[in-house]
């Protein structure tokens, strides 16, 4: 990959209405982040865009390389090798990541242990215990570096191997007190973001950086949780990602057993130690190879036909295959509108081919 | 049921080596339990009896009632309309029951808690919390008198109505602190024991109590047990017995909650509250209506067929079709055979038409 190039996909990534679909389907179509650069205005001002969309300029991507290097991070793309194997198999993909430390960690068979952030002692001294047994047995230990129960996970694996996912930059040390163990981590670990190295976070920042600890993972266990809690969300993804997903029982007595006792109800496996976990990853094999991406090599949709699956977008997301029905064009073509149409900021793409009014 | 009758019913009950299988076979060939007795020594001698099975006396059977009354019980006989409908649905029936205080309890819907003896506080809570929320939707609650989840659960239950199942006789208090509930339970709920009434319990009594605590029951919850326990068998008697199985989950850091999170594992529901034992009673509908008796009206068994089935058992149970099969025989006269082995000490009868060398 070269400096253009890698500078180019930087760019993209960062585009105002440029999510992990579009940039998928933009760098398949154009065969290059550079040459997706160059359509991207007219593709917006095609599909109604009156103000082109903002790119980020070369001298603002060099600055955040610029910044990410100055703190010791390395830039990895999702066309490159060190790209971690299970990322690149979740749909979307992120366009890319910061990774600060040991990025070999990244390569290897990681396990996702996460729960609330007022844990009981019980609980953290559980993931403490179980994130040691599985780094003893070779496999790294993947978490969000909150307060509790992802911080005694991190501590338990520091010495075999620990990951930590950060919904703000790299160099965004949150909560205050985890500044030890960030440190801790950033030597014997590694740090993992795909956010803006300087970016503070922001409760948008989360979810994707949910979607990146499950997708770093083979399985996710949920060690204590209350109804809907963010470790809910994290477990909810590793499903919709093909990941195992197991969780520790707990007294009903106790509100934060309440979300692990309800994953069980509805399905997940029962988490009581190492043995569980390594069964349930046994069950599953490894990562699926990444789907085919979908409507890779589109045909140039019409302008009508991009103002037609526009008339059809509603709030309610619709599978794209069903659009194409409605309009009677191939997906790979209604696709392509959709992907004009989000640039534009009139349509919403979701995961697996679904897209919603903007 | 005339009073004679009753008595030879006692009698039959009290007989050596006439389990529960052979009294039900026994009195339905006969037509009455007086009749049976009269037969038994005759089948034993021609399944190779030499010394005649002990029947108690009608002076013995006479002195077990009067002791059981004048401590305030009542005898229930299988086939007396008092008799508890959900007991006389399992298989097979205890013949009778001995019953202490209200026994109106025993025509009412009932719930199942068990669980250690050496409880938590919290286990106790919960147990005692869940007595009274079921007991306040109408609900019996039935458990086993002993300390921890047992003792809560009929304290919380004892406002609304709490049966108490006796591995010994209806007076045989156990353990000693429990004294106080057994007599509140005496005196506001009921306590019931297939023992006769002035019987210490010996080990040998739990299962057959446990038989009875599930089979009273719609539903059997279970609230902390360590592997191997007590409560795990009244779980595995319940399903047996088309019974639902709850468990309470609980921290795998615990002991105690590792049995409760073994039965989640093998599909037992997870109880969190009374709403889930009310779905669980809610998708069974009720007890089940009792099976027609199997082979209720057999062929008298020639003693060739007597001496061929006796040589085809083994330690490993058979069901009595498999040896109807091998022997050419009906399945009738074959069981009548294998109930005359039994009561010869030569053939061992289980539930559900199996059978073993003794």
């Amino acid at each position: 990959m070269s400096d253009a190039e890698r500078l180019a996909w930087l760019q993209l990534a960062r585009t105002e209405s440029v999510g992990p679909v579009a940039f998928r389907h933009l760098t398949q179509r154009y065969g290059s982040a550079r040459a997706a650069l160059q359509a991207l205005p007219e593709l917006a001002r095609r599909a109604g865009r009156l103000i082109p969309p903002r790119i980020p300029s070369e001298r603002v991507a060099q600055g955040e390389i610029e910044a990410g290097e100055s703190m010791g991070a390395q830039l990895i793309c999702g066309c490159e090798p060190a790209f971690p194997a299970a990322l690149a198999a979740i749909d979307p993909p992120p366009p890319l990541v910061w990774a600060l430390g040991d990025a070999r960690l990244l390569q290897r068979r990681a396990v996702a242990i996460v729960g609330a952030r007022v844990a009981s002692a019980a609980g953290c001294r559980f993931a403490r215990g179980l994130a040691a047994d599985l780094g003893r047995t070779g496999l790294v230990v993947a978490s969000g570096l909150a307060r509790g129960v992802d911080a005694a996970a991190h501590e338990g694996a520091l010495p075999t191997g620990t990951v930590a996912v950060l919904g703000g930059g790299i160099g965004d040390i949150y909560p205050p007190e985890n500044e030890a163990l960030y440190g801790a981590i950033a030597e014997r670990g590694c740090i993992v973001s795909e956010s803006e190295p300087r970016r503070r976070a922001q409760a948008k920042d989360f979810p994707r950086r949910n979607r990146l600890i499950s997708g770093l993972s083979l399985a996710v266990v949920v060690v204590e949780a209350e109804l809907k809690s963010g470790s809910l969300i994290t477990a909810r993804l590793a499903a919709e990602q093909g990941r195992e997903v197991l969780a520790v029982p707990g007294s009903p007595l106790d509100p934060r057993a309440r979300g692990c006792n309800d994953l069980i109800r509805q399905g997940a496996a029962i988490c009581e130690g190492a043995d569980d976990v390594l069964r349930a990853i046994d069950q599953i094999g490894g990562v699926r190879a990444p789907p085919a991406p979908p409507y890779a090599a589109p045909d140039e949709p019409s302008a009508a036909l991009v103002g037609r699956v526009a008339g059809l977008l509603s709030p309610t997301p619709v599978h794209v295959d069903e659009l194409a029905r409605q309009v009677g064009a191939p997906p790979g073509e209604v696709f392509a509108a959709l992907v004009e149409l989000s640039l534009a900021g009139r349509a919403e793409l979701m995961p697996g081919g679904m897209a919603a009014i903007a």
